[in-house]
């Protein structure tokens, strides 16, 4: 039995709320289960030197942990001195996945920094700040909207993301919260758009390996996991979501 | 005439929420105006080398804000891959201030890391940091005491700071908001104990200097602002507050 | 029509050297098509304090290459003064792939260092680095059997692994060389084991997304690969390949 | 008792040598009992990014220790590859005490760079650095009038400093040396002008408070002291004393 | 007797090959006994600030080594944050010895990057690197006067160099190898130009010290050994060898 | 003509003053023209890891300059975060001349650090430090002998270096000063024992080479100054000087 009672395929409770933080162009608190996020959108008017003059902009991404999000204290990386392999990994992750959906040729030449800070840690911190993100950049852009900055929203479809995994005991499971992700054999991440596609699929066995069938099984589990976040993610948008034209479902 | 018509001895609304995060052992929100810290505080159960084998504690204190804490977003400490002057003044002053009113030789060989993390900045940010983390720190206390770790609470008087100034107009004024500060002549953050005496006094003329005059009027306003804090401190502490003997007042 | 005239489902031409370098316990340079990498095994007689005293081993990667294994000469990392994010987001799957075929329990408290310096790149340098840093640390575990370190060799199956993708042409393609990965609209890295079990499965839109069906053709490719890899492997090995006994086919 | 049988109020013997090193365009040693302190001024014709084409100057300070101007030898920040807490303190105050009297606007696009490397130490080195820096400046501007690069002297008074502390029989001290340092349950540093404005007052308790009457007698014995050290740094400054026009003492 | 029945004035087998990595304007991989060095010299079309504007080239130089290039694995540099000493003095060295015999004002505004990567090291890596990276700068060069981006072969005379040394026999032998040079009581490293003109000379005494007598000896045997290395170099270069001017000797 | 009319041959003035610094075991002041070195040795009851056990010492140096010892300032490298090649080129030398001379065996399982630090530089200041920390050290064992903690002077001879060079003319100088060695077309480091041997010999040729004849008459310009530094090392250390036995002379 998993805890709280929760069957394999059941979201543990999420809310998004987006009146936490007033700086950020775009800022969310998303929480899911004990996990709790801080996304924040900021938009700058200039790009990284690789992409200057060519009229078009960038999404970069950041993401950190409170030293006490976790159960145990954890090293600040800014007293360590440098990032480690697992922050860039994730912050690599979200910032790609953001720039699958966002039409970048269409908000001129902007840097949207987006910073995923962890307050406190329960599982699926990754996936979380990648559905959280695409709220706070959604908003931020919907500021450069009301500005008359930009004449449309240039988002291309909706973007969230979730963990599945399979337990030692074979079961394939969604949204592993942190006891079970420590002892699951298998951890995937999968981030999809709005049609169904995938985004990004990172699936690993921990000391183990996955068959095929597994594969298809934890697939089906996500895909019906992100549905339930996409209606969320409506709901939080309000207006904003009406500019989100979703492309045709393929799946 | 101040922002939102506030009086020159009149702090801005204060909350101290403790039930914010779960997994340290003391943990509260606190909120002055615009600012907003997290204050954990954290029982490890061993000391720096340097108080090995002393039967004696240390208390630590580490502070940081998130990048869009701020109207513009500042580079993170960790991706600069080195703490900011400006932090590091910061967190030994918080650490210096709690080791004032804690009695170290009776909290075991145990360091208590205290971090403050500032999610959203206006003004006063350290002085928030300190009165917050007082408050952690006697929770994380209450909870040695709870698991019969330690017999009595090793607290000898409350703790609370606020900053104070003198702005442009010669008006010497209580609890600076960032638009103050941004234009204070002197800005002073003054750290005292429940009974009147002062632990930290930092003065600082910016491109300026402040007569002995200037500087009795801000030490009378201080004194004031931290009156209020104390009582606050107080309620949020409960019963825990019972157990804080505070010292016979020399003010 | 891809470079060479290579099929969609065709492998580059791949070599593993196993006589280049004298110094490592298990040493390659392998070669796949324009990708060169030296994959060296060193055997540490000693674990990370994390598992000391628990009777088990450990096995940990490095990744790096040399400034001018590409078309443009790359900034050295040391001088730099830190590793990249690709850098350590590749290390640590190298590392992950292999210690789902080693098992630790029957190394001893022994940690297994792998370095693989990619001498020169045209696409794939990390697949390459897992598939030939898998014979490297065979040969260095046969070194271990033939001083009568360990008893047997301590490997559950083979390990290999290959990148498939999707260019913009829309067609599905294995063991993508650098001009197609350069523009491919998807691109996955595939670590399989020899009965066919994923050990690693990364799939990434670049600014772009995959449907279902996408995903199974490029699987598809990657089984395909990888069993070709595998007869290499076996052939190098020689008389270790012996000691391997590969587990049930699960496919 | 003292050591040396001083009194309570009794400065060090104190001198300033300004013909120590030759190539500054300001430079001298500070000698105050056992601390020893080359202060050096250099002019440099261009400003920091966020201050350039606005006409104005900035002065900046950087302090230092040798490893062994103390009793133990200590480990050099270059090897260290990081300067301390304690270094990046002492040299924010230094610069910002320094600029209180420097007229910003009437340098030109100029950097004044104070570099305080303490060759002994025998407590009060961060108060001797301002008082030697103060004369090392004047020394550079006098390079600059003479160069009619400026036309006049743009300081707008006499800057010293001195510590005040609190012994743990009670009594307040004047310029604690290092043995009073390490055991003094309050320590205060002043900064004034000629004027006897504060510019700088940081006072701490060590473990400890101190009252409102304390702080009061530790003013007295700071402004007691400082006036001792304007006559010095004006018989050391010769000619160039003539061009600061002190300001109305508004003590 | 040396290792291999090796004669104290002998030479290791040397080979040089130029067809070993493709992308680099020049490359070698040098052999010299068992120390390999991958030489790669690159174009860039700019030179760093210092030289900007004048017309003139640059040549610089780095050195590293594969962590298993010895007999113990090295914790590579780029994870230690930082270049060892070791590697900055020899990297220096190469650049150095190299811009003596390369005519800077004649390659326009260019850097020649030159990096030397120790595959397998068994003493002399640093001589080696010297002596590979000449041949990998002639090539590179060759291929600017293909181009048509120089006129002529700006290099004024060959490049070699070779370690001597001094063992604790008291008997002074060409080119030592580890175990030589791990016992040697002095060790000097030569680098001379075609006309038998010093260009460096490093000698030092393993705390030992050498006389005027032992020098001349070492001295000797340095220049019959380069004299054979310049005629390896020349085989190698082929045509471009006649591009080269030999200086006048001096000797 | 060189500046001040000073001959080919002759040293600038140099003074060794040994009661500049007090904490130290052993300090002088070494001046030498326009280059001033403080030189402090520590002794440290440790020794680093790979001596530990063995009843042997070590000694090791550190060498900065101050960031204005120079006409222009240069950035500190606390700052810069990291060591310059360039001093570590000179720490490595210091560190190994002095362990030439001084017997490591017995000094027992200490550890002598040896600080140059430059205070203001005109050329020659790496040769200076070596003179200047040969009489520390000897003054920092004499320490040692007086309380017993040695039983002998366990210093085999003198030390002593200076550079020579070959000017654009062509002429042999001896002792650089900074305009001279800017220009200088080959620049030579020797440090010598009492008995005139060489511990270390560093010759370079700046963008130049130099012919064996040239070879010889720096030796011997070197030979001729370091007499002359050998006799004041003798003055300065009085009674110590009794307590080194010279060497026979090899020269």
């Amino acid at each position: 039995m998993r805890p709280n009672e929760r069957k394999f395929d059941e979201l543990r409770p999420i809310t998004i709320n987006s009146e936490f933080i007033t700086h950020p162009e775009g800022s969310v608190l998303i929480t899911i289960g004990g996990t709790k996020v801080i996304c924040n959108a900021s938009i700058e008017e200039r790009v990284p030197p690789f992409l200057r003059g060519q009229g078009k902009g960038w999404i970069t991404a950041e993401y950190a942990m409170l030293p006490r999000a976790t159960e145990q204290r954890n090293i600040r990386e800014s007293s360590r001195g440098k990032v480690s392999g697992r922050t860039m990994e994730i912050q690599r992750l979200i910032g790609r996945a953001l720039r699958a959906v966002v039409n970048l040729d269409k908000i001129g030449e902007r840097t949207i920094w987006v910073d995923c800070d962890v307050i406190q840690a329960d599982g699926g911190t990754r996936t979380a700040s990648i559905t959280g993100a695409f709220v706070a950049v959604v908003l931020a852009l919907g500021k450069l909207i009301e500005q008359k900055a930009i004449a449309e929203m240039p988002i291309t479809d909706y973007l969230a993301a979730i963990s599945v995994g399979i337990l030692p005991t074979g079961e394939a499971v969604l949204d592993l919260e942190y006891v079970e992700d420590a002892e699951a054999k298998v951890d995937m991440n999968i981030v999809m758009t709005g049609n169904h596609e995938f985004v990004e699929l990172q699936g690993t066995g921990e000391e183990a390996s996955f068959s095929y069938d597994e594969l298809q099984e934890m697939l089906e589990l996500g895909k019906k996991g992100i549905e339930d976040i996409f209606e969320l993610q409506k709901n939080v948008l309000g207006d904003l979501a009406e500019l989100i034209v979703k492309k045709e479902d393929k799946s």
